[in-house]
């Protein structure tokens, strides 16, 4: 059985949650610590299997592991709807997954890190603002995109879609608004419209 | 003929460079600016074309663009030596691109950036010492791996280490030392020992 080393709180492993939802794919989850000392709580055994240390991880029922929330939806895709075939669809889908891991996610759930799930960090105002300035600018590249296309690859749901999905509907736990977002609005509820979409919390 | 949107001091884009170089594939080049006003520079035009407005970007020899360095090695890799065959093996191809694009290149290139190449810039010294820190988690985590194994994924070189190289060794640009690294100097030996390696500024 699949093994997803996994938190509830973590926008990353709910990319996986929610593709295995969509799929239809059955997994064990074991949680790791997201708050506090994390390379206390992650541990050397931790690190020392899943090369990176990082949630999400994944125990495939072979014993191999896989971590980082792009490598777990990419190999899970393989073979599916959610990972086009097209040469440059598949490098398309890895652009909007690095954006998601440089200019987006970094923002987006740092703040949301920080603002919203240990207050007690007490980030600066010039780091608030920083956040806010360059998490800005990536919802506005969404918009611009999703303001011309259904979704962020060809013209059905991708991964690059479930990689961008869980921290955007989450933006406003961050200094964000995405009340002027309107094509972006569309879009998550396009993703929500998905049969056997789950929901973060559920 | 490929036009890459690239800048001599961009480590993103040298990735392209040393692919391109190692491929033996020409290509045309347009310089876009990598300090001052970012936006301004790159303009509108610029990011309407390509989605992300970010360099590296390239414009395919059929006119389409394609943004994130990541993504650029994914299309040229494809049905080469430098992007495995296998289900697991693409899948670590893709792990520790994402750990580049969120753990690596955040830390060791906001700091070369600000420290070396823009240092009107003036970071405050919590800004310094949270690249420090984070940075040199990730050259411990590659130092961990490559004390075990030649190469990032599989036995030869891949876009994995192609997307590392750069800005590992161009890490003493900013608050990082090298010289305990004994695994990593060795890898960075290996990968300029490749036949048709070009060093960042040739």
């Amino acid at each position: 059985m699949i093994l997803l080393y996994d938190h509830p709180l973590s926008g990353n492993c709910y990319k996986i949650r929610l593709l295995f939802a969509l799929l239809g794919i059955p997994y064990e989850s074991e949680q790791i610590a997201v708050t506090g000392d994390r390379d206390h709580d992650r541990g050397e055994a931790f690190r020392a299997k899943t090369a990176i240390g990082k949630i999400p991880s994944l125990r495939l029922d072979d014993g191999r592991y896989l971590s980082e929330s792009g490598a777990i939806l990419w190999y899970f895709a393989e073979g599916t709807p959610f990972l086009p075939e097209d040469r440059y669809e598949r490098a398309q889908v890895v652009q909007w997954m690095s954006f998601e891991q440089n200019n987006h996610e970094p923002n987006l759930a740092a703040a949301r890190q920080q603002l919203a799930i240990d207050p007690e960090l007490h980030p600066g105002e010039e780091q608030i603002e920083g956040w806010r300035s360059a998490g800005t600018r990536a919802l506005d590249v969404m918009e611009r995109h999703l303001s011309k296309h259904e979704f962020f690859v060809g013209d059905i749901c991708s991964i690059a879609d479930i990689a961008l999905y869980p921290h955007t509907q989450m933006a406003d736990q961050g200094p964000f608004d995405l009340g002027p977002l309107l094509a972006t609005q569309a879009w998550l509820e396009r993703l929500r419209a998905l049969p056997g979409f789950v929901a973060m919390g559920s």
